[in-house]
């Protein structure tokens, strides 16, 4: 089980280390590589056509065309995350990866939610691996002890 | 393998057509169900909560919370599909799919996308199951036939 | 006469402190809480059920689906607070916040209106209270003063 | 119990009529009027202050002053509905409504929101009301019953 | 021959400064004001039904509703600025300013377009007086002359 | 007494008839010219020099630049009407009207607000013409009367 | 001399005509195809590698990635073309057009602007042919001589 | 081969110096003014006509007019720069350009994009200079190489 992640441009990486790190604390294998759509169409035609991951997470900005790309080039799953940049802010990057046209989807996440895009990656190998699965409920399970413990503290430091 | 659809409305239905009978014609099951995150929440809860589903597909307009709410009751991959609706011409409903927290996330498509929503699901089934890789292959090349076919029409009908 | 108010994130905090310290000022008891519609809908579900508040003000960011899960699962009056976060500035959370469907409405602030929202608040409990409606009135009347007070600064700091 | 609705123009009467509708069916006595913050001034300013309406419900549509400046002119509860125009369709009354400034609060409802502006207002009169409040309870519940058969109508409808 | 300023807070100032600074390099007396059209209704009213201005500026930011309320009130040119503020960058100002109904004009400006609203005042008045129109065209080629000085200066640093 | 009224195509035609049957019913001469500032500056260009209009209106749809292109030519108020126009729905025009740099103002009105325009460009000139004065307060009076008579007939209609 | 069109749909076509025919009244030959970015990766390289043309004008909606796809395979010039599609009117197809970054340039034209396309194609090649040059300045004077007929028209129409 | 670089401030330089350096790098002669289309027209107009430049690269901020103004004087190929400026963030200076009408085509870039216009320009002249093609080439290379070198760098770091 392989996650691959490719980043229009290595100052993506600020941004995609979250997905990366969340794939490993789930024990996720995962791929990485800088391709640029437009640079190096060639690099990223042969990364997706060689590759053995399950599901793709591309990141892009501006006119991001990553995620559709990789999209028309396999039929396995791609997640596509806008990157938030100058002047923008990530609505070009957004309605250019979730505008897609009939017949080449791309599961689109929040701008710059690289988390998000991990945890759905774990969501989707968690349907064959039920530890996998087991560790998504413990994750869910700490996101709300969380949110106790947040709750708790406001209340304490206004008493 | 069974897909969940939940609408938040049933005028949604002409729109979200197109996911079950994509769905239909790849042999996987669907389970349909009108479901409003705002009207009906309860029966949201049990839905999820009750259903066998390995994926949700959910689709609402506006104030588009519900699969933002299903993706809260599940570990399941949930996909939202924005739904179009005056007068913001669900510029609403995909900000409120897509921008989903960390923790939580929802895979979201184009507004209206619902043939890729259910496309989607197939990648995703695929994953597990060759038979759906293949007709998966087929639909693409079908989908690139189309084009060629198109081209040629074109192309005859401006000699 | 309690408001109970709701953040997504312990750090909504700083902007929902306003909507706290405007309601101890007009003598209004407030129930305080942190609790994510997406990382903890069951803890949403239970306070709103158990509270005792009259109103309630929820305030989240981004997809904000809190104001509105709030008034799915009570009759008594909401108010929304979009909070302002990046990239989109809070239009995401208006947009998700105002563009509720028939039947559920949330009575929406501006973008971070943690202010207005405890006044909005303080203006229902007034209906039924005189001396809260004096008070409003005083504050009011406070604002026009300070108002004429900046005015005269302004003029003086010109001469 | 008495509640206000104020239209910059008759126009929006076929929007507003929802609200109006919708008071009637919970009983509530509405008082209405046409009153427009730009060419008559001195009608909304005496039409609030001579009004012993609870609460005001103010609709208008592009630079959408009303609502506003009823709220300057009142303590009592005010409710704005941005009323959806050609070209920017409710963008520009939904901005002109709800980004109000500290001290003088709108509670804003969606773009052509009349009868959730209704709805509103009844939840704000529940608070000194039992008998509506049984009603709003009532009405809930036939909002999920008509969930509940248009589902099972669009099951049927597919079998 | 008077141009008023109306700024619907004190924080307007460093912004508005400018028209104030450009109208007295005309020679052109001001009369300025800080009034607020939600918090200083009455006052706003009396300002502008008693000065004996013959145009007005009003600056106010989000829900600017301030240069509206003044055009209500009198029939001499009203210009407004739309004032840049958080969230939403002076969008909410400008069409709040901008779209204003049939019947009621205001002239509306650049956001925080200060300067260019004292200049568009000075250009109506010396319709009726020459001097002021022989200084518009004096500062017109002064303009031109400093567009003329920075391409000298770019061109020589650049050698 | 005259005002000139530049389009940039005669499908504007449709929108700015309504500013030139105003300023006739306001007894103001007219000088009517369709001269576009791309495909023929040098038409633009002569009828700005050569006008003995007091005052310019300039209207313009997409890329509006007509008004700027007029007011880089006169020290005349020039008044921008920005024209609705596919797929934007006019704010291409409103920005490309409303957002001139400092130095060179344009006064812009609400998308196709011709009438608007009119009615400023009478307001200028009735700072120099007390029969256009009381013509104009006349007409406030008539837009007063007319919001009376709608609200008299709605009431009417509804008993 | 060949200008090459590649169209994402044959739905553009209805826009594209307009670049064929003004490419062909000019006098330029045309290449055109039908092919898609997502649906055909493969036929949009293809084309564009074996293809003489010395220009590309490529039509896309949506996430419009064909021109930025096109750029990235050739050093020729990449002339996009947005196309208008619901729900976003183009402002999705714009920004994935024109926003490409730093390295591959693809010089994009008005949402559906297909004649300034073909325009633009030929005043890049009118830079090695003179008879194309005059050709150019003979339309640009037709395009004036429109606007004086136009002009005189609606003047005549008023008498 | 001449490229003419104007620009509508020399604030404007920050951003345009990435046209001038990167011409020089391809051996592009380059004329550079600072010309405003709002306080200098008659400059523009005569820069433009004198020049003996093949193409125009025109850069402005806000209501970005300069572009379409040099546009309508030359039938020579004119490159847009939206240039990014508060608040805004260029999106005005983008619509101002891009969207010109029918007859007058603009090819432009994305916000700031100064380096693209230079390589569009080039990829123009090259069509008539095979030494300026085969740079193209190399320069592509070498984007690609830096890609392949960042992503080499980037899978160092992480082992």
């Amino acid at each position: 089980m392989t996650v691959a992640i490719i980043m229009g441009s290595d100052s993506d990486w600020g941004v995609m280390k979250a997905a990366v790190d969340t794939l490993k604390n789930f024990g996720v294998e995962t791929e990485l590589t800088v391709a640029s759509a437009h640079r190096t169409p060639d690099k990223v035609h042969d990364f997706v056509k060689n590759s053995s991951a399950q599901i793709f997470i591309a990141a892009a900005g501006m006119a991001a065309h990553l995620a559709g790309v990789v999209a028309s080039l396999t039929i396995k799953p791609v997640i596509g995350v806008p990157i938030n940049s100058e002047p923008f802010k990530g609505l070009d990057a957004l309605l250019s990866t979730v505008q897609m046209p009939g017949g080449v989807p791309v599961a689109t996440m929040a701008v710059n939610g690289a988390k998000n895009a991990a945890l759905f990656a774990v969501e989707i190998l968690a349907l064959q691996d039920d530890t996998l699965a087991e560790k998504l409920s413990a994750y869910r399970n700490r996101l709300a002890t969380e949110v106790e413990l947040k709750d708790k503290r406001l209340k304490e430091a206004l008493l």
